[in-house]
């Protein structure tokens, strides 16, 4: 009898501190594995910066919105990027209207992407950290090793950042 | 003496009165026919609600951005769209990114173009006035009087507007 009440508050106390660790996994923001970087608040709310559509494999149509400092920096035309900026790039796949069939439009959403410019915490990635998501969490680091190379090796003259601004 | 003093205070009082109408011209937004829609001012700066890739031969990508009034009307599903709603299309030829070459990103500016909701105003044409401008300026007549008609031939329950809410 002892032992069966130990049994059960073992199992309880395992619980609650299960409960807690979800609690909390939930209340933290997921980081991106090599840069830390998390899915800003309120970013939906964001101006957009511009549209874009990736042809398939990947087959989506894009929107790059920009903080206050990012969009600032883009309208005065200020390169780099000030530390504070951030980007995040929504995707979704590109899906024909079935309203308007020249129309092509946005189907399920598939991933978040996220630059965060900091020129000391990142300074070994060109000012910048990166972090990929999809529903809320970030993919693997395997994935995360790639974004600076593919930055590096194609973006010119722009702070290693693709989006141009769409007047 | 007198007469060449006359006309010189009749050129100059011509001049003047050009200018003024210039002044004037300026000032005032242009009123697309029609329905006297105006390109509303700030609307860059406003939240977008998606965007879309419109095929050859238009070949163009868009955003579609609302004011505030139909951004809450978008979020919370709000059918019909209450009055003050307005929505804003902005369009770009769709060209192929010259750092990636999988990417396709906003080219030269086209058209912009504008829904505004005022039930009274335009109970005629399903509670919506219609706007399409090219460098700031409205397109013809026999143009806006194809909006009403393409709107309502082909928006399934959505209160005449195209564009869904991208998440």
């Amino acid at each position: 009898m002892t032992r069966s009440l130990v049994a059960l508050f073992a199992i309880a106390a395992g619980s609650f501190a299960t409960a807690v660790t979800l609690a909390a996994t939930a209340d933290t923001p997921a980081k991106s594995p090599l840069y830390g970087v998390t899915v800003p608040e309120g970013y939906r709310h964001w101006e957009f910066i511009a549209p874009a559509h990736e042809t398939p494999p990947l087959d989506e149509l894009r929107v790059v919105v920009g903080n206050d400092i990012a969009i600032k920096a883009y309208r005065e035309g200020t390169l780099p990027f000030p530390d504070g900026s951030i980007l995040v790039k929504l995707a979704w796949k590109h899906v024909q209207s079935k309203e308007f069939a020249p129309a092509f439009v946005p189907g399920a959403a598939t991933t978040v992407q996220v630059m965060v410019k900091d020129s000391k915490k990142y300074a070994a990635s060109g000012g910048w950290g990166f972090g990929r998501f999809v529903d809320g969490k970030p993919v693997d680091l395997a994935q995360h090793q790639t974004c600076l190379g593919c930055h590096k090796a194609n973006v010119k003259d722009h702070d290693l950042v693709f989006t141009r601004y769409a007047p």
